[in-house]
C-alpha cells in the first residue's frame, strides 16, 4: 500500500484569478508582506500496489486521465509506502 | 523572501463529497487499486520578511484568519528561503 501526495497547480502562464482575489485580501488583513499567491489543489490517496513503480505510474494515469487539466494545470506528487 | 508552499486539508472527521465522488470515478477509469481519496487546497505564496521566524508567523496568521477554516479543516505548511 503506497500514499501519494499530489499538488495540481495552475501552469505559470495561466492567470489565477482566485490568488490574484486572496493576495487583495491579504492587504486587507495587514499582511501586504504576502505576494504571487496561486491556489491549486492537494489531493491525498491510497493505492495498492506492488510495487513503487506500479504505483508511480498509476497515480501518473489518474494525473493524466482525471485530477489535472493539463491543458491549464501541472502536476507534482510524492510516493510514501505504507 | 520566502517561498511557502501550503496545504488545506479537510480534517478527517469531516466527510469529504468532492474526494468521494472522484474515488467512484476511478473505479470507472479502470483505477480501482485508487483509494481514500482527499481533495484539499495548496497555495503556493512569497514572503518579505527579515527572518524565518517572522516568516513563519505570517503565514500562520494567513492561513488561521483567510486561508484555512480552522472548524472543518487543517493546514500545513514549509517555508523556504529563496
Amino acid at each position: 500500500m503506497f500514499q501519494a501526495e499530489i499538488d495540481v497547480m495552475p501552469k505559470k502562464e495561466i492567470l489565477d484569478p482566485q490568488g490574484k482575489a486572496v493576495t487583495g485580501s491579504m492587504k486587507n488583513l495587514g499582511l501586504a508582506e504576502i505576494q504571487n499567491i496561486r491556489i491549486g489543489k492537494h489531493i491525498s490517496l491510497q493505492i495498492e500496489a506492488d510495487s513503487a513503480e506500479v504505483a508511480h505510474e498509476k497515480v501518473e494515469l489518474a494525473c493524466k486521465n482525471l485530477l489535472a487539466n493539463l491543458i491549464m494545470e501541472s502536476y507534482t506528487f510524492k510516493l510514501e509506502q505504507l
